[in-house]
């Protein structure tokens, strides 16, 4: 079938080449020249036969709010915009009032899969309603990853794609993944750093590479780990700085809202926001209070040595 | 070649099993008759050409311990005693240190694989000298799984087996392989729950499910939570109740005793303490000092209703 | 001065009483007919001469809302509304716009001390213009506590009072010290029970109470701690079971806004959460994981036993 | 009553001041010459009458338990050996043992209260037989604090002192009470870093000295975090890092040994190991991962920008 795209980056790039090679006929539009089919979003809807399919592919917030809002100018009734960024499913609901006024579907896809999705597919998480995605399902099915491979013997059914529910439902549920894959990260950055700081282990990118066959935590992101020990295997060639998208603190927000304890996941997003601190405030107040109480002593800034301050 | 084998339970009997389609000659013995070849450890020592191998495969702890004393009385120099099971790596080179005065060997193998490694193969971690692992290496590689399937396309390594180290580095490597697996676990849990809790995810199975294919977060301990929705789609047949077998507990002690930040791995072992808890003193206190300060309900304990203590 | 006060509820009432003591004339109205001195709010507006100054003490969210917006209704330029109840700070932000419009000024106060304010007095903490403030100063310095007295030998001014900045500095302020407070609960509360649970202890309270003179860890919740012992010496007549009233969540909300880890208060506030579940649904799926790789008892949810499903 | 003590450093010569102070003769030994008022341990025992009472105030660990051995050595029976340094009960418990044989008597103290116990006075947690107990009390009475003064209005029996139980209990109580402070530092300190980190409150002292009372929160701690903030407002005069001293450690330890949840205090203990770290080896494996799966950016050691590596 026919799609718009919007959005030729890392991940709206190789999602064209990816629905091409399925036959789809993609008709790609991006803020830059280069890649890009038509010069403008009119042009893009010029370009697509009614009723129209297109797929958002832009940085989530203010880009992706101004490209829906510009498209419900744009589009006719019975045309469909799919936000396949990584919105907050919020967004997704105004963006749904919205069209909705309009005759306009929505849809809103949480994609995940990273550079891999090209060869590998696209997991896709489905929010909207049952007419909007069965019209859009070609392209879902394009997208997403070939027939499941169970590891363990049994079929999967459903594995790489899902119709959450309503819209919001899809952006919600790669939320969560993205929350789930923070703590996945850092469970297994804390097994390794214990590992590292033993000497009794000698061969600590041979123990992790060892887990990836057999046991009962072997996983793709392990499979990843492995891959960046080959190619330094103490990590010496980077620091432990790393930065979150959002969908990690909107996770955890979530939880707050519906009383849901979520501690490793709440563990793992500030640790993130830790690793990019300069100095800790909170660390200096405990540091100065153990000053206060025990005379313990305590690194002044400059000296950046034991001493205690006059 | 030729192992003796003690210990013939869930896992023991099944490696047993794998061993002999591999081509080797396992005499086998257990406390219990039924499956065993041989009724005593006398027996078992008696009916092995020297030198012997033999493999421990009985609960941690005492039996273990037991277990390996009784080998040092039986055994001669060039022998060696492999503990396979869930030992604290402590103990280890307790046992080393005791049979290394006789010339016997040791070397402890922290095993993964549990029900399923009779068909998938087991990952093993070893500790030891480098001539004890050669010799008992037949045996590793009929246990390990077969030939890696990498799922990114590139060859992995050493997966499903490393040499980690010196006597005592099998059971430490399995120890943060148990305790990197308590907090994928729980993050799994954690992002279930919030799925579970709101309205506008219909199909939490579903999201789950599509999850194993394409993303970030696949791993096997997803496909199984996806196979346990399959048995049981809203979790209604079993209580939040999980026991901790040890290993949790010493990885969280282990990051204290080398100071190393730990916090997703002790917030799995926390919940699983919470989880076994009827109610929790810590939240009472916290409750009793709700009612003194700010005169807050309490829960008498039996009414099970708010209201004030008088 | 003359102060309207609306809300004489168990913290506004007692509110009303320290006023009064300290000279000055309260109009109080309350929803309910008893302690109120008018009968409508128009009434209390009728009642007070101008500038006004009205003291809102109603639960937070839509009642203080809507008490604000009939305020704005009501009140002339030059009068003051004191938001002194539990609000979050961006509805004071909301409340400002909508006031200054008429002209009417607005302060937010964060108002700590409990049942126990009426005789200790209550501290504040205060968002506004430094005009709106030095108007209301009468009032916040008959509801602080008195001259401060400092444990350690010295003056700590400005105890039991701040303006903490322009308008919603107030709450944020208090939501932050809800926010420690929450933390500190569960930190004592941790300690008992860890104390609790050992043979070796055999006076749990009398330990507890110890602690109140001369140690680093001495406090008023502390105190409170050794009073609840004192009721009810192991907490037998409560259960574990802990309400949260909004402002723990906001601190844990606007830390994960501004990037600021927050480990301690976070984990309070989920220990809440897990209070108030009958089961952990997270729980049920680390069961339900550990069943399947494991073969590991899991708890059917009728026999409340240990055994493994079918 | 005559009391020898052994250790006359920060904490050990206040604590011979306060006794003098009190009418006690204190005889004195420590390593160093200067203060001591015998030269060796043998003079020490030679210049006390029997039955004699030896307070040792010397470090945690190997310069205790090498006291506390020679002790026993040189005392009588029906002489008592008070240990009040910082030891781990464990260490009591073989103490106990090991003078005990001797008919030596064996006290453990947690002693609290720092650079100002010499003016406060010193909460005691106590651990040993009643008999010695008793002994020992008059010591015991001129170090505590004076009769309590209870904030809230009512008697506080027992404050500043407790015979917790047997050997070890007293030391148990200490390593409970310090595992709390850690926590309630690491929750103000939390609490001080999110007011930092808004404009919105534009005097962060000013709040933090306003609960200091009438609150809630109001304690000792946050006396000293004003006097803090009162030298160094931003503190911008030391860094973030804390050492720990064992007792967090230990309590922690006792906590996974006891199955009690203990995530504040934990979460505390692990903030401070991340405080001393240069870089986080588990957030250099987190970068790594999401390097790996999606391109993102990541912070070369060398140039301390982001970069992708090659």
């Amino acid at each position: 079938m026919q799609l718009g795209l919007i959005g030729l980056g890392k991940m709206g790039g190789n999602m064209a080449e990816r629905l091409r090679r399925a036959g789809h006929e993609v008709v790609g539009y991006d803020r830059a020249p280069g890649k890009r089919d038509v010069d403008s979003l009119p042009a893009l809807v010029e370009a697509l036969e009614a009723p129209r399919v297109i797929w958002v592919m832009v940085p989530a917030g203010d880009p992706t709010k101004a490209t829906v809002k510009e498209l419900g100018e744009l589009l006719s009734p019975g045309d469909i915009v799919i936000d396949g960024g990584n919105s907050k499913y919020t967004d997704d609901q105004v963006h749904d009032v919205m069209l909705r006024e309009k005759n306009i579907g929505y849809i809103d896809v949480g994609v995940s899969g990273g550079v891999w999705g090209l060869e590998n597919g696209y997991a896709l998480m489905v929010g909207g309603t049952k007419e909007d995605v069965a019209t859009a399902q070609p392209i879902f099915d394009a997208l997403k990853p070939p027939a499941p491979v169970d590891e363990s013997g049994q079929e999967l059914p459903g594995a790489g794609f899902v119709h959450a529910g309503p819209v919001g439902a899809g952006h919600f549920s790669k939320m969560v993944h993205n929350g789930i894959e923070y703590a996945l990260m850092q469970a297994y950055g804390e097994g390794y750093e214990l590992l590292a700081a033993v000497d009794l282990i000698e061969d600590v990118p041979g123990v992790i590479a060892s887990w990836t066959q057999g046991t009962v935590i072997r996983s793709w992101l392990l499979d990843l780990l492995v891959r960046a020990l080959q190619e330094d295997p103490a990590l010496e060639r980077i620091t432990g700085y790393a930065d979150d998208s959002g969908e990690g603190r909107w996770t955890v927000e979530q939880a707050i809202e519906n009383a849901v304890p979520m501690p490793t996941i709440a563990a793992s997003l500030f640790a993130r926001f830790s690793s990019r601190q300069e100095d800790s405030p909170t660390m200096k107040a405990v540091a100065a209070l153990r000053n206060q109480f025990g005379g313990h002593a305590v690194r002044a800034v400059q000296a950046q040595e034991a001493e205690r301050p006059a």
